[in-house]
């Protein structure tokens, strides 16, 4: 037979056992964090009709997108999940409870020129809050707040949820009758992390056609600095001049105080006036997290609040907030530093039985003794040598090995060894799911240890 | 702004929160039984090289994949996750530890024609353990008891695990010097539920050349049935005759033996010779699964025995077993007999905290205590009258609103409204809490209610 060399193409994840292991449990405290704040699960197609996931079009999306024919159909697959929300929720509406709480963990598609780190297809973790017609602000401190819990429950607390308010910004140009060049301003000074505040002043004054002053007042703007009493204090002193700015300063104390309120640590969380997020769909709160470690790595979880979901698919205004963590990104950015816990137990079973006998009915009653605990258990079937065993169990990195020979069966005994500490002691099967299950226990680490 | 009608492709299934619920329930029941196994949990890319796939080739696969030129590389979707495991353990076989076990739920593409009931992405949910060389015939008994396991948790108990071994079926057919059309015999016995006896005599004569005795010994092999012990011993009277069928007798005695030994009653799992599976890669054990309340549904979780998994991508040996359930469509056929159980909780959340104050900081300090023991608890934070309010909480079909007025905020306490008897208690936080889990914890049925 002739053979094709396998591989995976470049630019998709494909983890072995371990890494996937602590990967899925990535998923699961995203999972259980966001459910826990009353969000559904949701799950949409991969694929969908290309005019619909294109309806807002242009740009790198256009580019990007995988698109293709099948039959008559001009099929798309999805590059972000937010689209296939509005679609979702345009489509659904006469049966959805307003507000609607979803999240989706699921993967998206962009043919981006690979490079180390970039991902072609990746997982989104997204949370939105849509409303019909009106939604409170609450919602959008909410939002980063269980934010703040997933990345704890990762075992991250060196990170900062930085939030601004789009308003603050738009009355802000417009105080320098600058309005009409906001979008290419805000996209501009998005760029200040990357490439600094002088290069920005040169695009300011080049490319958006700012005066000097103009810029420096904008530059002077966004280098206001400082705990979040000093820059919001800051922000006090450009008041009344513009209605739409103190209608977003407002809202920017608001998100401030109930972000206390929901348990944030000010260290976790700062006002940034630099945050504009280059989408145009944002209309207010607007967010960026960054590992303060790391600040090369850029925003791993970015969102915010706007005006209308579905304007593309249903005349029915539908504001919402959302936000989105690159998960795939974010776990390939994490295992590059070095960040994943080595001493978090990454094998698929807590314990292996070892058959040592021919007759493989007492092994299989009590890996299945072992299993109704709630353990994971595999049972070793293969005729090897004891040696052999172990090394499969030693490969595998299973914390117990249960040995299982004609002795122990005789006793209704199995021995139970520890595979790190060599420690082997013998005990009934329900005394040895209890000694196992202590010591996992004891073993239960973070995912991320922070150095 | 020109509004695009939304629509979600025909053949895609698109669920609405509470039936996401339910799916979501039973995609936790795979993971936690799959795991409870040692199994470990794999995520391989949506999109692979269509040579890749379709290193097979031919047949209907080749045309149903969606398969698209990206630049220029030669892409296709997935559309079963047997082709990317053998592609994986060929890549990745000198980092795994054999036997490797691998459950992966997750979805795959096909382009058939749409009608009801079929769907053109659906989930898959698939257990497999691949030996290196040798693979111990426990595993093909333990696989059936996974699936028994999963089944059983998902709340049936009227269903039956079909089990055959391919080889007595090529031996039987060497005894009657049919080997040459042994493959052609397996299709169109695989027929038998489908058309019937006589058609499947017609079929034998006709199309692949038969006599009419060869015909009939066949029909009358295949017409044994009864007790697992019965056909077991009807068997015998055929061996000695024909060294494969005298190998696959001595397995499938062995597989029931295991079987019982794993915990599967007999009621669950039975002998049964028209079961052939159409695809030529099976050797050995091959199994199919019918709801006996609903034959008419075909088998909805199938699989077997293999001799070699991945002999297009490598040069090894490596057989396994494995086993599939399609589980869109058995969500769908479930769904569709009316055997989801109404009963059970669907709402994104156990309690819904309702602030009857204007701030808002007790509310969320309430719903972050009810959280922290483990309950899922939507805040409310519109700011709407008490008849929208409970409207809201109807909707969603939450079991529990928390009410927080002045009244409670002032002694410490909050509101119990049970949603479903309407009784109203007043308690303490943490007295709510154990509360509302209480009543949950009675109430929590299985997923699927047979009638």
């Amino acid at each position: 037979m002739d053979i094709i060399k396998p591989r995976t193409l470049s630019g998709f994840m494909e983890l072995l056992p371990a890494k996937q292991a602590r990967f899925e449990r990535m998923m699961e405290i995203l999972r259980n964090t966001y459910a826990s704040y009353g969000f559904a699960p949701l799950d949409t197609p991969v694929i969908e009709d290309a005019q619909i996931l294109l309806a807002k079009g242009g740009g790198e999306t256009e580019k990007q997108i995988y698109r293709f024919q099948k039959g008559d159909s001009d099929l798309a697959l999805r590059f972000d999940l937010t689209v296939p929300l509005a679609k979702y929720v345009a489509l659904h509406c006469n049966d959805l409870a307003f507000p609607f709480r979803r999240y989706q963990i699921s993967k998206v598609y962009r043919g981006e020129r690979a490079q180390r780190g970039r991902f072609r297809e990746f997982y989104q973790a997204d949370i939105d809050i849509i409303g019909d017609g009106k939604l409170d602000i609450i919602n959008e401190a909410e939002i980063p707040a269980i934010i703040y819990k997933v990345f704890r429950g990762f075992g991250l607390s060196r990170f900062q949820i930085r939030v601004n308010n789009r308003k603050i910004l738009s009355g802000f140009y417009a105080m320098l009758e600058l309005s009409d060049k906001s979008g290419d301003i805000m996209r501009t000074v998005d760029k200040l992390d990357k490439i600094g505040a002088e290069k920005v002043r040169g695009i300011l004054i080049a490319d958006c056609g700012l005066t000097e002053t103009q810029a420096d007042e904008i530059l002077k703007f966004i280098a206001i600095t400082g705990s979040n009493d000093e820059v919001l204090s800051a922000l006090e002193g450009y008041a009344g001049r513009n209605e739409l700015f103190d209608q977003g300063l407002v809202e920017l104390k608001a998100v401030c105080s109930n972000l206390a309120a929901f348990g944030v640590p000010e260290a976790n969380f700062a006002v940034d006036l630099t945050i504009a997020r280059g989408l145009d769909y944002y209309t207010g709160t607007v967010y960026e997290t960054t590992l303060l470690d790391h600040p090369e790595i850029g925003s791993v979880c970015s969102g915010g609040r706007y005006d209308n979901l579905a304007g593309y698919y249903i005349d029915k205004q539908l504001p919402g907030v959302g936000i989105s963590i690159g998960l795939t990104r974010l776990f390939y950015v994490l295992d590059e530093q070095g960040l994943l816990n080595p001493e978090l137990p990454s094998a698929p079973a807590d314990a292996l039985v070892l058959p040592m006998t021919a007759e493989p009915g007492p092994a299989i009653a009590l890996a299945e003794t072992l299993r109704s605990t709630g353990l994971r258990v595999q049972l070793y079937s293969e005729q090897k040598k004891f040696k052999q065993k172990m090394a499969y169990a030693d490969k595998l990195a299973v914390p117990f090995a249960v040995l299982l020979g004609e002795d122990e069966i005789a006793e209704g005994m199995c021995s139970v060894k520890n595979m790190v500490t060599g420690q082997q002691v013998k005990l009934s099967p329900a005394d040895a799911a209890v000694y196992i299950r202590q010591a996992l226990e004891a073993n239960n680490g973070p995912i991320i240890l922070e150095k």
